[in-house]
Protein backbone atom coordinates (compact mmCIF):
# COMPACT_ATOMS: atom_id res chain seq x y z
CA UNK A 1 0.00 0.00 0.00
CA UNK A 2 1.10 3.40 -0.46
CA UNK A 3 -0.37 6.83 -0.12
CA UNK A 4 -1.24 9.07 -3.18
CA UNK A 5 -1.32 12.79 -3.61
CA UNK A 6 -3.50 13.74 -6.25
CA UNK A 7 -3.53 17.42 -7.35
CA UNK A 8 -6.73 18.24 -9.64
CA UNK A 9 -8.29 20.62 -11.31
CA UNK A 10 -12.35 21.28 -12.36
CA UNK A 11 -14.64 22.75 -14.16
CA UNK A 12 -17.42 23.15 -11.06
CA UNK A 13 -20.39 23.87 -13.02
CA UNK A 14 -21.27 20.54 -14.10
CA UNK A 15 -20.89 18.41 -10.55
CA UNK A 16 -22.91 19.08 -7.06
CA UNK A 17 -20.07 19.97 -5.77
CA UNK A 18 -16.78 17.71 -4.45
CA UNK A 19 -18.51 15.53 -2.07
CA UNK A 20 -20.24 12.08 -3.00
CA UNK A 21 -23.80 11.98 -2.64
CA UNK A 22 -25.75 9.27 -4.69
CA UNK A 23 -27.07 9.78 -7.49
CA UNK A 24 -25.30 13.08 -7.96
CA UNK A 25 -22.55 14.15 -10.72
CA UNK A 26 -19.55 15.03 -8.11
CA UNK A 27 -15.74 15.34 -8.29
CA UNK A 28 -15.20 12.45 -5.59
CA UNK A 29 -17.78 10.11 -7.43
CA UNK A 30 -15.70 10.71 -10.78
CA UNK A 31 -12.48 10.38 -9.42
CA UNK A 32 -13.17 7.10 -7.38
CA UNK A 33 -15.02 5.61 -10.45
CA UNK A 34 -11.77 6.34 -12.14
CA UNK A 35 -10.05 5.01 -9.37
CA UNK A 36 -12.04 1.75 -9.06
CA UNK A 37 -11.11 0.94 -13.35
CA UNK A 38 -7.48 1.55 -12.19
CA UNK A 39 -6.94 -0.44 -9.07
CA UNK A 40 -10.15 -3.08 -9.42
CA UNK A 41 -11.44 -2.39 -5.69
CA UNK A 42 -13.38 0.22 -3.86
CA UNK A 43 -11.31 3.20 -3.28
CA UNK A 44 -12.41 5.96 -1.65
CA UNK A 45 -10.67 9.93 -1.82
CA UNK A 46 -9.92 12.53 1.09
CA UNK A 47 -9.35 16.25 -0.41
CA UNK A 48 -8.48 19.19 1.45
CA UNK A 49 -12.00 20.36 1.69
CA UNK A 50 -14.95 20.06 0.03
CA UNK A 51 -16.07 22.46 -2.59
CA UNK A 52 -19.64 23.73 -3.41
CA UNK A 53 -21.93 23.39 -6.57
CA UNK A 54 -20.54 25.48 -9.06
CA UNK A 55 -17.29 25.86 -7.35
CA UNK A 56 -14.05 25.10 -9.59
CA UNK A 57 -10.43 24.15 -8.70
CA UNK A 58 -6.97 25.14 -10.36
CA UNK A 59 -5.37 22.55 -7.78
CA UNK A 60 -7.60 20.63 -5.14
CA UNK A 61 -5.58 18.18 -3.74
CA UNK A 62 -6.77 14.67 -2.11
CA UNK A 63 -5.23 11.20 -1.12
CA UNK A 64 -6.16 7.62 -1.27
CA UNK A 65 -4.33 4.94 -0.80
CA UNK A 66 -3.18 2.54 -3.72
CA UNK A 67 -2.96 -0.85 -3.45
CA UNK A 68 -1.98 -2.08 -6.93
CA UNK A 69 1.56 -1.43 -8.66
CA UNK A 70 0.32 0.88 -11.19
CA UNK A 71 3.84 3.47 -11.77
CA UNK A 72 3.06 6.56 -10.03
CA UNK A 73 4.50 8.84 -13.32
CA UNK A 74 1.61 7.35 -15.49
CA UNK A 75 -0.91 7.24 -12.96
CA UNK A 76 -2.38 10.85 -13.95
CA UNK A 77 -2.47 9.98 -17.57
CA UNK A 78 -4.36 6.58 -16.84
CA UNK A 79 -6.80 8.23 -14.82
CA UNK A 80 -7.15 11.24 -17.19
CA UNK A 81 -8.12 9.08 -19.70
CA UNK A 82 -10.69 7.36 -17.64
CA UNK A 83 -12.07 10.68 -16.37
CA UNK A 84 -14.59 13.03 -18.33
CA UNK A 85 -13.81 16.12 -20.15
CA UNK A 86 -14.12 18.97 -16.78
CA UNK A 87 -11.52 16.65 -14.62
CA UNK A 88 -8.23 16.35 -14.78
CA UNK A 89 -5.01 15.02 -12.50
CA UNK A 90 -2.65 17.66 -12.66
CA UNK A 91 0.14 15.48 -10.88
CA UNK A 92 0.36 12.16 -8.60
CA UNK A 93 2.84 11.64 -6.10
CA UNK A 94 3.45 9.66 -3.09
CA UNK A 95 3.19 11.08 -0.01
CA UNK A 96 4.31 9.71 3.85
CA UNK A 97 1.58 6.46 5.39
CA UNK A 98 0.34 9.28 7.83
CA UNK A 99 -0.32 11.98 5.28
CA UNK A 100 -3.88 13.53 4.69
CA UNK A 101 -4.53 15.64 2.66
CA UNK A 102 -6.99 17.79 4.96
CA UNK A 103 -5.53 17.81 8.32
CA UNK A 104 -1.59 18.29 6.98
CA UNK A 105 -2.71 20.86 5.08
CA UNK A 106 -0.85 24.35 6.39
CA UNK A 107 -1.95 27.07 3.66
CA UNK A 108 -4.93 27.19 1.11
CA UNK A 109 -5.68 30.04 -1.56
CA UNK A 110 -8.96 30.89 -3.02
CA UNK A 111 -9.25 32.74 -5.93
CA UNK A 112 -12.28 34.87 -6.49
CA UNK A 113 -13.29 36.53 -10.44
CA UNK A 114 -15.35 39.48 -10.67
CA UNK A 115 -16.62 40.76 -13.85
CA UNK A 116 -17.15 44.52 -13.48
CA UNK A 117 -19.01 45.92 -16.90
CA UNK A 118 -22.84 46.61 -18.20
CA UNK A 119 -22.49 43.96 -20.52
CA UNK A 120 -23.65 40.55 -19.76
CA UNK A 121 -21.19 37.93 -20.74
CA UNK A 122 -23.30 34.75 -21.25
CA UNK A 123 -19.66 33.16 -22.34
CA UNK A 124 -18.25 33.56 -19.70
CA UNK A 125 -20.95 33.69 -17.17
CA UNK A 126 -20.03 29.93 -15.46
CA UNK A 127 -17.03 31.48 -14.68
CA UNK A 128 -16.84 34.88 -12.75
CA UNK A 129 -19.45 36.44 -10.75
CA UNK A 130 -20.64 39.92 -11.85
CA UNK A 131 -21.14 43.27 -10.78
CA UNK A 132 -22.45 46.14 -13.38
CA UNK A 133 -21.11 49.18 -11.40
CA UNK A 134 -17.30 49.87 -10.71
CA UNK A 135 -15.60 48.76 -7.58
CA UNK A 136 -13.66 51.28 -5.40
CA UNK A 137 -10.27 49.17 -5.17
CA UNK A 138 -8.42 51.34 -2.63
CA UNK A 139 -11.72 51.41 -0.69
CA UNK A 140 -11.20 47.18 -0.39
CA UNK A 141 -8.24 46.71 -0.21
CA UNK A 142 -7.74 49.14 3.11
CA UNK A 143 -10.79 47.28 4.41
CA UNK A 144 -9.50 43.80 3.65
CA UNK A 145 -6.50 44.20 5.82
CA UNK A 146 -8.63 43.87 9.02
CA UNK A 147 -9.25 39.79 8.37
CA UNK A 148 -5.36 39.69 8.09
CA UNK A 149 -4.24 37.48 11.25
CA UNK A 150 -6.15 34.93 13.54
CA UNK A 151 -10.00 36.15 14.56
CA UNK A 152 -13.10 34.06 14.85
CA UNK A 153 -14.79 34.37 11.74
CA UNK A 154 -18.07 33.44 12.89
CA UNK A 155 -19.41 36.17 11.55
CA UNK A 156 -17.95 35.42 8.08
CA UNK A 157 -19.61 31.59 8.10
CA UNK A 158 -22.90 30.10 6.52
CA UNK A 159 -25.40 29.42 9.62
CA UNK A 160 -25.25 26.02 8.11
CA UNK A 161 -21.45 26.01 8.95
CA UNK A 162 -21.45 23.94 12.89
CA UNK A 163 -18.09 23.48 14.07
CA UNK A 164 -16.52 23.56 17.43
CA UNK A 165 -14.00 26.59 16.75
CA UNK A 166 -14.49 29.28 14.36
CA UNK A 167 -11.13 30.70 14.69
CA UNK A 168 -8.90 30.91 11.20
CA UNK A 169 -5.78 32.49 10.22
CA UNK A 170 -5.73 34.45 7.40
CA UNK A 171 -2.05 35.27 5.96
CA UNK A 172 -2.97 37.31 2.97
CA UNK A 173 -5.17 39.13 0.54
CA UNK A 174 -4.58 40.33 -2.19
CA UNK A 175 -6.99 42.30 -4.83
CA UNK A 176 -6.14 43.16 -8.29
CA UNK A 177 -7.66 44.82 -11.19
CA UNK A 178 -7.08 42.66 -14.73
CA UNK A 179 -9.08 44.52 -17.45
CA UNK A 180 -12.41 44.48 -16.41
CA UNK A 181 -12.02 41.42 -14.26
CA UNK A 182 -11.04 42.40 -10.48
CA UNK A 183 -9.54 39.30 -8.65
CA UNK A 184 -9.41 38.57 -5.01
CA UNK A 185 -7.09 36.22 -3.85
CA UNK A 186 -7.30 35.17 0.02
CA UNK A 187 -4.55 32.88 1.74
CA UNK A 188 -5.31 31.46 4.86
CA UNK A 189 -4.80 28.43 7.65
CA UNK A 190 -8.16 27.17 6.54
CA UNK A 191 -11.48 28.21 5.72
CA UNK A 192 -14.88 27.67 6.92
CA UNK A 193 -18.21 27.34 5.46
CA UNK A 194 -18.60 30.30 2.77
CA UNK A 195 -16.07 32.38 4.60
CA UNK A 196 -14.78 33.04 1.27
CA UNK A 197 -17.67 33.70 -0.57
CA UNK A 198 -18.61 36.02 2.79
CA UNK A 199 -15.42 37.65 2.69
CA UNK A 200 -15.37 38.42 -1.20
CA UNK A 201 -18.82 39.81 -1.02
CA UNK A 202 -18.54 41.87 2.07
CA UNK A 203 -15.22 43.53 0.38
CA UNK A 204 -17.35 43.94 -2.89
CA UNK A 205 -20.43 45.57 -0.72
CA UNK A 206 -17.98 48.16 0.95
CA UNK A 207 -16.20 48.90 -2.91
CA UNK A 208 -19.80 49.86 -3.98
CA UNK A 209 -20.20 51.52 -1.22
CA UNK A 210 -23.44 49.07 0.20
CA UNK A 211 -21.67 48.26 3.42
CA UNK A 212 -19.26 50.72 5.88
CA UNK A 213 -16.36 48.91 6.88
CA UNK A 214 -17.29 49.81 10.27
CA UNK A 215 -19.95 47.73 10.04
CA UNK A 216 -17.42 45.10 8.31
CA UNK A 217 -15.78 45.36 11.49
CA UNK A 218 -18.46 44.63 13.83
CA UNK A 219 -19.58 41.43 12.06
CA UNK A 220 -15.72 40.45 12.82
CA UNK A 221 -16.07 41.42 16.28
CA UNK A 222 -18.98 40.44 17.61
CA UNK A 223 -19.44 37.54 14.92
CA UNK A 224 -22.81 39.02 13.67
CA UNK A 225 -23.37 37.89 10.19
CA UNK A 226 -25.77 40.69 9.32
CA UNK A 227 -23.23 42.83 9.52
CA UNK A 228 -21.19 41.48 7.14
CA UNK A 229 -21.98 41.48 3.34
CA UNK A 230 -23.68 39.40 0.93
CA UNK A 231 -22.65 35.50 0.02
CA UNK A 232 -20.76 35.85 -3.63
CA UNK A 233 -22.29 33.12 -5.75
CA UNK A 234 -20.04 30.00 -5.83
CA UNK A 235 -19.30 30.75 -9.86
CA UNK A 236 -16.63 33.20 -9.15
CA UNK A 237 -14.48 31.47 -6.70
CA UNK A 238 -11.96 28.52 -7.57
CA UNK A 239 -9.68 26.75 -5.14
CA UNK A 240 -6.04 27.72 -6.43
CA UNK A 241 -3.28 25.79 -4.53
CA UNK A 242 -2.63 23.66 -1.39
CA UNK A 243 0.55 23.96 0.73
CA UNK A 244 1.88 21.02 3.24
CA UNK B 1 -46.47 45.36 -35.23
CA UNK B 2 -42.51 46.23 -35.69
CA UNK B 3 -40.67 43.02 -37.00
CA UNK B 4 -37.40 43.21 -34.63
CA UNK B 5 -33.71 41.91 -34.67
CA UNK B 6 -31.68 40.59 -31.86
CA UNK B 7 -28.35 39.77 -31.86
CA UNK B 8 -27.59 37.27 -29.52
CA UNK B 9 -24.87 35.61 -27.73
CA UNK B 10 -24.95 32.21 -25.63
CA UNK B 11 -23.07 29.43 -23.42
CA UNK B 12 -24.27 26.50 -25.71
CA UNK B 13 -23.35 24.11 -22.75
CA UNK B 14 -26.15 24.54 -20.95
CA UNK B 15 -29.01 24.00 -23.54
CA UNK B 16 -30.18 21.12 -25.98
CA UNK B 17 -29.40 23.12 -29.03
CA UNK B 18 -31.27 26.30 -30.35
CA UNK B 19 -34.45 24.63 -31.45
CA UNK B 20 -37.41 24.36 -28.85
CA UNK B 21 -38.42 21.13 -27.55
CA UNK B 22 -40.58 19.87 -24.82
CA UNK B 23 -39.25 19.83 -21.67
CA UNK B 24 -35.91 20.59 -22.82
CA UNK B 25 -33.90 23.79 -21.81
CA UNK B 26 -32.80 25.02 -25.78
CA UNK B 27 -31.91 29.02 -25.84
CA UNK B 28 -35.27 29.68 -28.33
CA UNK B 29 -37.48 28.50 -25.44
CA UNK B 30 -35.70 31.12 -23.05
CA UNK B 31 -35.87 33.86 -24.91
CA UNK B 32 -39.40 32.94 -26.06
CA UNK B 33 -40.71 32.69 -22.70
CA UNK B 34 -38.37 36.22 -21.72
CA UNK B 35 -40.28 38.07 -24.61
CA UNK B 36 -43.66 36.55 -23.18
CA UNK B 37 -43.16 38.28 -20.46
CA UNK B 38 -42.55 41.62 -21.82
CA UNK B 39 -45.06 41.70 -24.06
CA UNK B 40 -47.70 39.26 -22.65
CA UNK B 41 -48.60 37.14 -25.66
CA UNK B 42 -46.85 34.57 -27.40
CA UNK B 43 -44.13 35.29 -29.36
CA UNK B 44 -42.44 33.09 -31.67
CA UNK B 45 -38.55 34.00 -32.45
CA UNK B 46 -36.30 32.60 -36.29
CA UNK B 47 -33.14 32.34 -35.91
CA UNK B 48 -30.57 32.82 -38.95
CA UNK B 49 -30.35 29.10 -38.25
CA UNK B 50 -30.43 26.69 -35.38
CA UNK B 51 -27.13 25.78 -33.62
CA UNK B 52 -26.69 21.83 -31.66
CA UNK B 53 -26.65 20.77 -27.95
CA UNK B 54 -22.86 22.08 -27.43
CA UNK B 55 -22.32 24.73 -29.79
CA UNK B 56 -21.74 28.62 -29.01
CA UNK B 57 -23.03 31.52 -30.60
CA UNK B 58 -21.05 34.80 -30.30
CA UNK B 59 -23.35 36.70 -32.87
CA UNK B 60 -26.71 34.66 -33.40
CA UNK B 61 -29.40 36.31 -34.92
CA UNK B 62 -32.78 36.20 -34.83
CA UNK B 63 -35.72 38.21 -35.52
CA UNK B 64 -39.68 38.08 -33.91
CA UNK B 65 -42.60 40.57 -33.99
CA UNK B 66 -42.75 43.16 -31.48
CA UNK B 67 -46.77 44.23 -30.82
CA UNK B 68 -46.17 46.46 -27.71
CA UNK B 69 -44.37 49.94 -27.33
CA UNK B 70 -41.20 49.28 -25.65
CA UNK B 71 -38.51 51.22 -26.67
CA UNK B 72 -36.27 49.69 -28.83
CA UNK B 73 -33.23 50.66 -26.94
CA UNK B 74 -34.76 49.42 -23.91
CA UNK B 75 -35.77 46.14 -25.38
CA UNK B 76 -31.99 44.34 -24.66
CA UNK B 77 -31.71 45.57 -21.57
CA UNK B 78 -35.20 44.42 -20.42
CA UNK B 79 -34.79 41.30 -21.50
CA UNK B 80 -31.39 40.71 -20.45
CA UNK B 81 -32.74 41.35 -16.89
CA UNK B 82 -35.22 38.38 -17.89
CA UNK B 83 -32.96 35.87 -19.62
CA UNK B 84 -30.37 33.73 -17.43
CA UNK B 85 -27.14 34.74 -17.12
CA UNK B 86 -25.76 32.17 -20.11
CA UNK B 87 -27.69 33.89 -22.81
CA UNK B 88 -27.03 37.70 -23.71
CA UNK B 89 -29.12 39.66 -25.89
CA UNK B 90 -26.22 42.36 -27.70
CA UNK B 91 -28.13 44.21 -29.71
CA UNK B 92 -32.30 44.86 -30.69
CA UNK B 93 -32.80 46.73 -33.78
CA UNK B 94 -36.05 46.87 -36.02
CA UNK B 95 -35.81 45.70 -39.65
CA UNK B 96 -38.14 45.83 -42.39
CA UNK B 97 -41.44 43.91 -42.28
CA UNK B 98 -40.07 41.58 -44.41
CA UNK B 99 -37.07 40.76 -43.43
CA UNK B 100 -36.62 37.20 -42.53
CA UNK B 101 -33.59 36.06 -39.99
CA UNK B 102 -33.04 33.04 -41.64
CA UNK B 103 -34.09 33.65 -45.04
CA UNK B 104 -32.72 37.38 -45.72
CA UNK B 105 -28.98 36.19 -44.75
CA UNK B 106 -26.14 36.78 -47.19
CA UNK B 107 -23.33 35.66 -45.54
CA UNK B 108 -22.28 33.51 -41.83
CA UNK B 109 -19.12 32.85 -40.15
CA UNK B 110 -18.44 30.17 -37.82
CA UNK B 111 -15.28 29.80 -35.51
CA UNK B 112 -13.69 26.68 -34.22
CA UNK B 113 -11.68 26.49 -31.85
CA UNK B 114 -8.74 23.34 -31.45
CA UNK B 115 -6.62 23.44 -28.09
CA UNK B 116 -2.94 21.40 -29.02
CA UNK B 117 -1.56 20.38 -26.61
CA UNK B 118 -0.80 17.28 -24.04
CA UNK B 119 -2.18 18.84 -20.77
CA UNK B 120 -6.03 18.24 -20.53
CA UNK B 121 -7.96 21.64 -19.62
CA UNK B 122 -10.37 20.73 -17.46
CA UNK B 123 -11.45 24.19 -17.13
CA UNK B 124 -11.57 25.08 -20.88
CA UNK B 125 -13.18 21.48 -21.34
CA UNK B 126 -16.98 23.29 -22.51
CA UNK B 127 -15.08 25.77 -25.34
CA UNK B 128 -12.54 24.14 -26.91
CA UNK B 129 -12.00 21.11 -28.91
CA UNK B 130 -8.90 18.93 -27.47
CA UNK B 131 -6.23 17.41 -29.93
CA UNK B 132 -2.99 16.07 -28.31
CA UNK B 133 -0.59 16.21 -31.33
CA UNK B 134 1.00 19.03 -33.67
CA UNK B 135 -1.38 19.93 -36.59
CA UNK B 136 0.50 20.68 -40.02
CA UNK B 137 -1.15 24.62 -40.52
CA UNK B 138 0.12 24.97 -43.67
CA UNK B 139 -1.20 21.92 -45.01
CA UNK B 140 -4.34 22.31 -43.47
CA UNK B 141 -4.45 25.53 -45.02
CA UNK B 142 -3.48 24.53 -48.71
CA UNK B 143 -6.25 21.84 -48.18
CA UNK B 144 -8.85 24.55 -47.03
CA UNK B 145 -8.74 26.19 -50.70
CA UNK B 146 -10.29 23.01 -51.95
CA UNK B 147 -13.47 24.11 -50.66
CA UNK B 148 -13.47 27.71 -51.69
CA UNK B 149 -16.21 28.27 -54.00
CA UNK B 150 -19.90 26.73 -54.92
CA UNK B 151 -19.65 22.99 -54.55
CA UNK B 152 -22.27 20.15 -53.62
CA UNK B 153 -21.59 19.60 -50.29
CA UNK B 154 -23.57 16.20 -49.30
CA UNK B 155 -20.07 14.69 -48.99
CA UNK B 156 -19.48 16.83 -46.33
CA UNK B 157 -22.61 17.10 -43.98
CA UNK B 158 -24.10 14.65 -41.57
CA UNK B 159 -26.51 11.67 -43.09
CA UNK B 160 -29.47 13.09 -41.18
CA UNK B 161 -29.21 16.18 -43.69
CA UNK B 162 -32.32 16.16 -45.81
CA UNK B 163 -32.50 19.12 -47.57
CA UNK B 164 -33.29 19.22 -52.19
CA UNK B 165 -30.14 21.28 -52.96
CA UNK B 166 -26.66 20.84 -51.55
CA UNK B 167 -24.68 23.61 -53.25
CA UNK B 168 -23.55 25.89 -50.80
CA UNK B 169 -20.69 28.70 -51.43
CA UNK B 170 -17.71 28.94 -48.89
CA UNK B 171 -16.03 32.14 -49.29
CA UNK B 172 -13.44 32.13 -47.05
CA UNK B 173 -11.45 29.57 -44.54
CA UNK B 174 -9.04 31.31 -42.13
CA UNK B 175 -6.62 29.36 -40.54
CA UNK B 176 -4.53 30.85 -37.38
CA UNK B 177 -2.52 30.17 -34.28
CA UNK B 178 -2.92 31.86 -30.96
CA UNK B 179 -0.78 30.36 -28.54
CA UNK B 180 -1.78 26.88 -28.03
CA UNK B 181 -5.37 27.17 -29.96
CA UNK B 182 -6.15 26.92 -33.57
CA UNK B 183 -8.63 28.45 -34.75
CA UNK B 184 -10.41 28.20 -38.11
CA UNK B 185 -12.80 30.41 -39.67
CA UNK B 186 -15.47 29.63 -42.11
CA UNK B 187 -16.99 32.26 -43.92
CA UNK B 188 -20.18 30.76 -46.50
CA UNK B 189 -23.81 31.79 -47.93
CA UNK B 190 -25.08 28.94 -45.63
CA UNK B 191 -24.60 25.37 -44.18
CA UNK B 192 -25.72 22.16 -44.12
CA UNK B 193 -26.07 20.13 -40.83
CA UNK B 194 -22.39 19.45 -39.32
CA UNK B 195 -21.09 20.97 -42.22
CA UNK B 196 -18.62 22.86 -40.43
CA UNK B 197 -17.59 20.28 -37.83
CA UNK B 198 -17.11 18.01 -40.69
CA UNK B 199 -15.13 20.95 -42.25
CA UNK B 200 -12.80 21.30 -39.76
CA UNK B 201 -12.46 17.53 -38.92
CA UNK B 202 -11.36 16.93 -42.45
CA UNK B 203 -8.61 19.63 -41.96
CA UNK B 204 -7.44 18.36 -38.77
CA UNK B 205 -7.54 14.59 -40.19
CA UNK B 206 -5.00 16.27 -43.10
CA UNK B 207 -3.13 18.17 -40.24
CA UNK B 208 -2.79 15.23 -38.42
CA UNK B 209 -2.00 12.89 -41.49
CA UNK B 210 -4.80 10.67 -41.01
CA UNK B 211 -6.26 11.42 -44.28
CA UNK B 212 -4.96 12.67 -47.20
CA UNK B 213 -5.86 15.96 -49.38
CA UNK B 214 -6.60 13.59 -51.72
CA UNK B 215 -9.22 11.79 -50.03
CA UNK B 216 -11.21 14.99 -48.88
CA UNK B 217 -10.84 16.05 -52.68
CA UNK B 218 -13.02 12.92 -53.13
CA UNK B 219 -15.69 13.30 -50.68
CA UNK B 220 -16.46 16.78 -52.17
CA UNK B 221 -16.69 15.42 -55.64
CA UNK B 222 -18.45 12.14 -55.56
CA UNK B 223 -20.65 13.40 -52.17
CA UNK B 224 -18.97 10.53 -50.23
CA UNK B 225 -19.17 11.19 -46.84
CA UNK B 226 -16.54 8.22 -46.03
CA UNK B 227 -13.57 9.97 -48.00
CA UNK B 228 -14.04 12.56 -45.59
CA UNK B 229 -12.70 13.49 -42.05
CA UNK B 230 -14.08 13.37 -38.17
CA UNK B 231 -16.94 15.34 -37.35
CA UNK B 232 -15.63 17.12 -34.88
CA UNK B 233 -17.44 17.93 -31.28
CA UNK B 234 -19.58 20.85 -30.91
CA UNK B 235 -17.51 22.24 -27.90
CA UNK B 236 -15.32 23.83 -30.28
CA UNK B 237 -17.97 25.64 -32.59
CA UNK B 238 -19.42 29.24 -32.03
CA UNK B 239 -21.72 31.16 -34.27
CA UNK B 240 -19.78 34.60 -35.14
CA UNK B 241 -21.58 36.16 -37.05
CA UNK B 242 -24.51 36.37 -39.70
CA UNK B 243 -24.29 39.37 -42.39
CA UNK B 244 -27.38 40.75 -44.17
Amino acid sequence: MKRVLLTIEYDGSGFYGWQKQNGMRTVQGEVEKALAIVTGTECEVFASGRTDAGVHALGQTAHFDLNVPVPISKLADVLNSLLPDDISIKKAKYVEDDFHARFSIKRKCYEYKVYIGTRKQALKSRYQAWVKNPLDIDKMIKAGKMFLGKHNFQGYCASAATVSDYSRTIHDIRISKKGEMIIFEVEGSGFLYNMVRILVGTLVDIGRCKLTEKSAKEALDTQDRSKAGVTMPPNGLYLKWTKY
